[in-house]
């Protein structure tokens, strides 16, 4: 069967690097070969380069995004525990359900879908519950276009609660800094700003973590996402195998970790902040309203409210089989009413906005 | 970094089928594009015809093997339930663990490594623990070469216990029947005799075995593996999602399947019994002998005890750096003494095996 070549400017995945594309085809080598090994430490300092981190336990986890969410819960929290989480978004509850799938008692930190979390109210929940074991949050919601505001958290640095931090359409997109924001554990996904298929989810852990993670009374309740048996292969010199790494996808991750440092991470975020302000200034031109609180517009993720009398299924539609183009519909309690563009990774180009406004103002 | 063109012969992964490979560059879909939806259900159709079964619950779960088989036993099993495991090699030992880590009470049956286990045995244990929720059994043992008599387990049917079945090393290699066999649930790999890169771990169940999920008291520990929720994705009109499918990964299994269904599975098999046969006859005049009990020898997995004073590591050092050939060690107790060696997928040609031997026969 045959499949069509399309413009990915949904929540994700976007159109892949080249480069990324490209290495998905390389031979195959085992999982053990010292040559694999090599792509294998060079991605994980590729990754360190790409988080801002120091961070030894810096990995791609084997498995889509949501592996990743799950690997920091199980590994971080153990049954009793309590998990401070801030929920405005489909990824905050998200991360709520899988914290009390490890037994957690969960203290929900809510805000309105479309406004930003305010950090003060997670700092002040830490300070009603200092026994926490973590804090988490999303960085970029993809539900909603939001930028949660993490820096502040940097404050639970000086508590004995961890700093989780979800960055799966933030990495490679926008700003992120691991150590400088003094976050303890963080997961990514492929799919979005760093242009490489669905399929990883990049991880990272501070040294205090992985204390954490060793001083555990309990195993992880997973066999495949647990930290303590996975750092045994990606590190040391005996590389004790756990399971078969998912070859073709490490290679792919590894060429597009090497294009985003080649462009360098500062033109990169650059990229992405003036094509998302290009879409930001000419969406309300066409009807549109822009749905995420102004000051926490993410570039790489717009979301916006479809014009006045705007059939939401229709329209998306028409863009997919006679433009082909992939927008996303709303979520939740925005579906039917509001959009998500993404412009992530090799799709954040001005290309891609010229093309989609180009239909958009034939469609409208 | 270049890296070099293997001839992988080792437990996996295997050389992909040329088909796989190609397919890994097709242009990205959005997991919930119409086209990928259509991917989607003929891999699982595909998987139906490979597994020799019509459950509609059939279908890849995104991460390798071990994956899959984590999300058998956080599916059917809560915690203090029974479950009954044979244990001759890794691979039975690791179902072990998992189960224990889903808070079950587990029955070893164990067997000496390189024998396989009597299924006898296994009914027995059944017999003796009825209200045990399941007996789990590794078909192809890769840590051994060895094949677990796996058929007369269908007298699990007239039990309240379940069958599950380990086919990582078996799917696509030798037969496996799993209504035939009356199996509830059973996990793959795709870096096997799939012959598509690792990252996918097909599993099917059977409609018992969906009840079983639905009646649960408790959610499973896992989000990201929890079936209940996968299913609203791969099934239905609404196509609720759940986590970004691996779409490349799905592009090539889906591409390797259509070689395999196109080649014939019967084909298939003889072509795996055919060079396995080949091997097993020509190593001993090299020395080696056979380590799996005889009329139990995977064609697809070969173990065999290095002839008398050869050096393991020195060995596999220079098939691999001078003929560019990959084999396996011995895990385990077998380490340093014994060889794995894969005839899987599109490595499983009459072409590996002159290619091996002509090599061996240099270096010894």
């Amino acid at each position: 069967m045959t499949t069509t070549d399309r413009l990915l400017l949904g929540p994700g995945p976007s159109n892949p690097y080249p480069e990324a594309v490209a290495a998905l085809g390389r031979p195959m080598l085992g999982h053990m070969d010292p040559e694999f090994i090599l792509v294998m430490d060079q991605t994980m300092e590729r990754l360190r380069a790409v988080f801002r981190t120091e961070n030894e336990l810096t990995l791609p986890i084997s498995g889509t995004g949501s592996a990743g969410m799950e690997t920091c819960f199980v590994n971080l929290l153990e049954p009793g525990d309590t998990a401070i989480v801030g929920a405005n978004g489909v990824f905050g509850d998200r991360m709520c359900e899988v914290a009390r799938r490890c037994g957690a008692e969960v203290v929900r930190i809510e805000e309105e879908w479309g406004r930003a979390l305010d950090p003060q109210r997670l700092l002040d929940a830490q300070r009603a519950h200092p026994d926490a074991r973590l804090v988490a949050v999303v960085h970029a919601e993809t539900s909603t276009g939001v930028e949660n505001d993490v820096a502040p958290l940097r404050a639970l640095q000086g508590t004995d609660t961890l700093f989780v931090l979800d960055t799966v359409t933030s990495l490679a997109g926008i700003p992120v800094e691991i150590d400088g924001w003094g976050v303890d554990a963080a997961y990514s996904g492929t799919q979005k700003c760093l242009g490489v298929p669905p399929g990883l989810s990049p991880v990272t852990f501070s040294p205090r973590a992985v204390e954490r993670i060793q001083s555990r009374d309990t195993s992880a309740q997973s066999w495949y996402l647990d930290l303590g048996l996975i750092a045994s292969y990606v590190s040391g010199s005996s590389r004790v195998y756990h399971h078969t790494a998912p070859i073709s996808m490490v290679f792919s991750l590894h060429a597009a970790l090497g294009a985003i440092l080649d462009e360098g991470l500062d033109a990169v975020w650059r990229r992405h902040a003036a094509v998302g302000l290009h879409l930001h200034e000419a969406l309300p031109r066409l009807g549109f309203s822009l749905l995420a609180e102004e000051g926490h517009r993410l570039p790489e993720l717009t979301t916006a409210w479809l014009p006045e009398g705007a059939d939401d299924a229709a329209l998306r539609k028409a863009l997919l089989n006679d433009y082909g183009i992939e927008v996303g519909g709303g979520l939740g309690q925005f579906a039917g009413k509001a959009w998500r563009i993404g412009l992530m990774g090799h799709s954040a180009r001005e290309r891609s906005v010229v093309t989609l406004l180009g239909a958009l103002n034939d469609l409208l």
